[in-house]
């Protein structure tokens, strides 16, 4: 199978509460008005089904972002506009995801957001409990996190959910993968 | 995650060499004849991507088919018509897939060739290859298929491909699920 040409995916990646559903989802809508059909993955949804049976070791996190790479392609084949929304920690995972589509077809987003910020939100109570060791392997703490070194769009604590999407959506504009609105 | 409502599956069962993939290739021209957007799902397609660190035994075979049913929920969740052509030798396997749709949303479709019938065809020469005992585990020869009791449609050999769309087509129309042509 060659790399695809039509479609393309938009992948978040960052630390645990670092935003990235958050903008996923107002990026869904935004790409929704655009009138383009579009799927979301998220990677905590996905470990309820297709990775229901891995857990966070080093190596059931490749193999996590492995499927949902060829679940992305899978839905970018059927004509789909594919959003991921994942922690992959791991540069040599999202660069073989990269690789599974078409040049310029994949745009990682690193939501940048630092640890302190990330872990003082807790939104879930994970940081705590990874810091009171009730939960091993959590990225940022006792699991690495390779940030992007050239991602195609990096948003930062100093933009809002919205000015995130605006950026994201001008980097799609500007790439021709989608039209001016 | 509940049921889905909307959408559904189209599950073709059967040994190797059957005609599944020939039968479904003919039902997805049929169904977009129809205006239907769908994607087709080949076990052994798949078996290049998504499960491509899954071998043939048993364990294997369960697990495939349970990556396969999780796949088809993303897809029709996605708003498309699947259609699965992959052995699916276990009963328990298939019905762990049927129990991830809406109630009439999994067409399951027996496509009942005896082993003779496809053990003749050997188009890969598999069968051969089993027979001689170069291929272990083999649907049929030393690996167990076991034949839905009620699937919704069943076609066999006195049906041509032709014929085989048609029934199922019926089958999805009588059910509500497509329009009349």
């Amino acid at each position: 199978m060659s790399p695809l040409r039509d479609g393309f995916v938009v992948w978040f990646t960052g630390l645990s509460g670092a935003g990235k559903s958050t903008i996923a989802a107002r990026l869904e809508v935004a790409l929704r008005q655009h009138a383009v059909a579009v799927y979301s993955v998220d990677g905590d949804e996905i470990r309820r089904g297709l990775n229901r049976d891995l857990g966070y070791t080093d190596e059931d996190r490749v193999e996590s972002i492995r499927r949902i790479s060829e679940l992305a392609r899978i839905l970018v084949s059927a004509g789909l506009v594919v959003i991921v929304a994942a922690i992959s920690p791991f540069a040599e995972g999202r660069q073989r995801a990269r690789s599974l589509f078409a040049e310029g077809a994949f745009i990682e987003v690193h939501v940048d957001t630092p640890l302190e910020v990330a872990e003082a939100r807790d939104t879930k109570g994970l940081y705590r409990a990874a810091r009171e060791g009730r939960l091993l392997n959590f990225t940022g703490i006792d699991s690495p996190y390779e940030a992007p070194t050239s991602p195609e769009v990096r948003v930062g604590v100093q933009h809002s959910p919205e000015a995130a999407v605006a950026d994201i959506v001008g980097a799609l504009v500007s790439r021709g993968l989608l039209g001016p609105s």
